[in-house]
């Protein structure tokens, strides 16, 4: 199939307004044909059509320009008007399309993108960076109303005034993160779109109205004006010039503005976008349609049946069970209550579900008040954008040992790509003072090992696959601090496999396969259950057998465990003399602390004459 | 000596102002003193004399109350009216007084602190977790001006809203972070405080002025108070009741705020304070004296010399040296110029350094898009502030192989504690695709090292410790990638020692002990200078000989190295099948890229019968 070619830049500025809407149409319907049969991030990408149209049309993304999405859920328009028709129709396939931006598929893609609240950043960057280099072009940075509940936006905010001559900040609001926004800043935008619609109200009165109730409604208008047009104060507040709002799928108006930009300061121009424009089922459902599976263009239904339960789901409902019993649970998510599985929750006990917006430090330090005045906090995010917050699990949780539970959905690999991997959290955390880590192989050990944590003093991290959840046998033995779990075992075994989670499921093939193939392999399946604190002892009587991890994470995962335990049986002669790990160092002079923990120069010396010497 | 005990919460309900005065008095005095001897963060305390009281005075915080000091530098008389004179007196030193708030010390302490922007949060999980309790008692956040420009706070403002009644902001505004603050936030405080004056001006001329200037007056400020008052118009936007501004080292006029706060809706109370308020030398100096060593307390003079170049000096030195001829070098500093040694760089080459406020994740996501438009974003930061930025230097840094160089002072532990200490970063760096990490042994070393990331496609850390930088011998052989260096060495040496950076100098005394002691030892030293790449190779030539790690980090630093180089070569029957480490793992099915590393059951069944098979 030859793909009809989307025009260029220049084209763009060519085109009449009738065959600027006929090229947004062409968009919209490769969009769902494409989302229809591969998935996607439909919704957003639906409601920013016009709004790629126009940036293409105004600025030479693919030149002088640059664009830097927030997050990437809105750029498949931008995608198709950038060469990539043919990948596109592989969306999400390995080697087809990447389902965010992605600097290998086009210079039109500054950089990979992924997790919100960095656009402004980026663009403040390369904005200056262009100016000191006198070359000429524009950054524009279009972020979501959800990414505003970000910190890092405002961080950017603060340091425009300064640097941020040639940057457009484009808020595309559709009064959506991932589900409806929430919070203060919400309520500000609502105010602003308000005046909007007042502003037209007022206009259509003006256009019908003549005489004394002219003279009342100006009067009136000049009262409310403050109340009603708090227009963007606040982002002038941080040195942005706003204009706005516009009506973001309009594209007559979006041009308009887009053309009038000034570009000498900072700008923000507010637009105001449908999620899932220009197809019912989505503009009707736009939390559901966010991200599609394979669906039924004419129904919106997807095509595949829910395979059976999630991990997600098994967490849900442990969840939702123990907190009936036990009032002192709360949940926390950030802006992710659908994809972490707290949603039920959110509806059964409103009162102690707080969403806090796409903000995982905040999420994590209120986490640490709460559990610190009684509360036992359940903080359900994706391991990825855990990222955004180790600092405040480290400083604000583990440090202060309370009981905060982690619940770490899409640990390991994602089908959605590097940005969104769940698999480099784990090493830093597994160094934390006061923190337990335990995975969960199937939904009996989710709900055991989620009531365990409800019970602890310190914090407990639970990370979790994305994926289908399959009950395994042995897991239903109880469950014991630091103690691994054989789910497989003979008298004769000689081969140990060591997995957690969903690598369990991949464990019991394996070990069937290997017998099969050979007929003395007996294959042991061991569940470590805890990472944090590991089962040393048991990876030691088994350091006769040859031993094989799997692993959904990198080797300083659970491999390093294992290297960890078993290293010392064998290399005698590696004497480490390091800082502890898991232990809270205390303040002093350096000197001082080294003696408490024996790592004087006098202390090692006679440490390693101990061992080695004669 | 037995201390004059400080008044209680109750006591100092009942004291005049007169009596006030003089308790504030004393405590300036002994806070002084102390410092003096012991050293500690003297300017901010100082300032924060009377608010400490004030605080004290209205709110029961070692009862139903409680107070979070953010960061925490500012809360040295919060300690004396604690109870903490004694361990005070000892500040600083190993079992004395913390220089930052410690549950451990008091229950007035509610958590440890030491990072900013994390107090509203936290003091914001308290309320609300009070109110759910149906507890009684308010939550104090005490912020900086300076933590305004750190994301996290904001991120609590727009959950205020909801979630915020038993709130009190305090903002200290004493217009500096560690040095002075810049930034849009910093102007927006200026124009309130402006009008600050202007009020006082207008009181003042209300009482001297009569009739025609009366009317006329009143007209221009009617017409001036848009632009003069735009009091808090900021806050209000986030929907906090802001007072002030109040002038904090007044203990009348802040008690009378206090007293007058409403306590149904989260408030905002602006006090101006004078960072090193009462002592000359402090307030003339404040950014000198934020953190002090022992000093004269008549001079204001640091009692002991500068001990010889620190790494912070090298580091500045070559920064500079090379900056002067790579004229696409820039410098990014979070609020801390001075302590990261990019104070000079700042001076010589002002329009190439961006100090961002306290605002690490904004940094370095900034960072990236100089980088991406061209230039060569040089970070300086403190190892445990990179902590804020972890997902950043993944998402928009390592994944987009950027060129941005993070230079990590005080990696290591230091002596202000477990907040401080610089030892988890590297273990989730070391995980990073497209990095290197490179630890300097001297100024030799810092001098290449940094020359050598300029160079670089990809993203460098180059983390260094705290304290002196000795030159070494053997620092001198050219820098080759993933290489290491020995740095001393015989023929018959039979025993090695691994470790970096100021390490190597403790290595060196260690070598030379233990050959004291043991004539037969002969002791190689070897630094390894690039900790990714490690080089696993030269580890392996000296498998035979016992292998000594000394590193100023947790075991899953520099040891963690050595085992993974050393482990197969021993334990031959370990296995492992993880996710490859340094990689930039791609989207896709995730059962197609489990295919292209082999990862497949089918693959791995292979292998391991290739590998263990008969």
């Amino acid at each position: 199939m030859v793909l009809e070619k989307y025009p260029s830049h220049q084209e763009l500025q060519k085109c009449d307004w009738s065959q600027l809407q006929e090229i947004a149409g062409r968009l919209r319907q490769e969009i769902l044909q494409t989302c229809a049969r591969q998935g996607g991030h439909l919704a957003s990408s639906l409601g920013c059509v016009e709004l790629c149209l126009a940036l293409h049309r105004h600025f030479d993304l693919e030149g002088q320009d640059a664009v830097f999405f927030d997050v990437g859920h809105q750029a498949y328009a931008h995608k198709l008007l950038t060469g990539r028709q043919e990948s596109f129709a592989r969306l999400r396939d390995l080697d087809g399309a990447s389902g965010f931006p992605n600097p290998e598929e086009s210079s039109a893609d500054p950089v990979y993108a992924g997790h919100a609240g960095v656009a402004v950043s980026q663009a403040l960057g390369c904005a200056k960076a262009r100016e000191l280099q006198a070359l000429p072009g524009r950054a524009i940075a279009v972020i979501g109303d959800g990414s505003l509940g970000c910190g890092i936006v405002w961080e950017a905010f603060n340091n425009l005034d300064c640097w941020g001559k040639r940057l457009v900040v484009i808020l595309n609001d559709n009064q959506m993160a991932i589900s409806p926004c929430r919070g203060t800043l919400r309520k500000c935008l609502n105010r602003i779109i308000a005046g909007r619609f007042y502003n037209r109200l007022r206009s259509h009165l003006r256009r019908k109205t003549h005489g004394f109730f002219m003279a009342l409604l100006q009067r009136i208008e000049h009262g409310l004006k403050g109340m009603l047009f708090p227009k963007g104060v606040l982002f002038q507040e941080f040195g942005l010039r706003y204009f706005g709002p516009v009506d973001g799928n309009n594209l007559k108006e979006l041009c308009g503005f887009l053309s009038r930009l000034p570009n000498d300061k900072p700008v923000l121009l507010h637009i105001v976008t449908k999620k899932g424009c220009g197809y019912a089922p989505a503009e009707q459902a736009p939390e559901k349609n966010h991200s599609v599976s394979a669906f039924n263009l004419e129904t919106g239904l997807p095509l595949a049946k829910a395979p059976c339960m999630s991990y997600s789901e098994a967490f849900e409902r442990s969840l939702c069970a123990l907190a009936e019993e036990r009032k002192e649970i709360v949940a926390v998510s950030a802006a992710m209550l659908g994809g972490t599985g707290t949603k039920q929750f959110a509806e059964q006990f409103p009162q102690r579900c707080f969403d806090v917006g796409i903000a995982e430090e905040h999420a994590v330090s209120f986490a640490s008040g709460l559990a610190r005045q009684g509360m036992r906090p359940v903080v359900a995010l994706y391991s990825t954008f855990l990222q955004r917050a180790l600092d405040n699990v480290y400083h604000d949780i583990c440090l202060n040992n309370l009981p905060v539970v982690f619940c770490l959905d899409r640990s390991g690999v994602v089908p959605d790509g590097p940005t969104h991997h769940g698999i480099y959290a784990l090493p830093f955390l597994r160094q934390m003072p006061n923190l337990t880590i335990m995975a969960p192989a199937d939904d009996r050990e989710m709900q055991v090992m989620l009531a365990y944590a409800c019970t602890r003093k310190g914090a407990t991290v639970i990370p979790y696959p994305r994926g289908k959840c399959v009950r395994l046998p042995g897991t239903d033995e109880p469950l014991q601090r630091g103690r691994a779990a054989v789910l497989r075992q003979s008298p004769e075994d000689n081969l140990v496999i060591w997995a957690t989670g969903q690598e369990l499921q991949r464990a019991f093939a394996l070990a069937e396969m290997l017998e099969k193939k050979q007929a003395d392999f007996r294959v042991k399946i061991v569940n470590p259950r805890f990472l944090l604190p590991f089962d040393s002892q048991l990876a030691q009587e088994f350091a006769a057998f040859p031993q094989v991890v799997l692993d959904d994470a990198t080797p300083a995962g659970l491999a390093q465990c294992l290297q960890e335990a078993l290293f010392s049986r064998k290399h005698r002669d590696l004497l480490v003399y390091a800082w502890p790990a898991n232990t809270m160092i205390p303040h002093g002079k350096v000197e001082d602390i080294r003696r408490r923990y024996q790592l004087g120069i006098t202390d090692i010396c006679e440490d390693i004459l101990l061992r080695l010497g004669k």
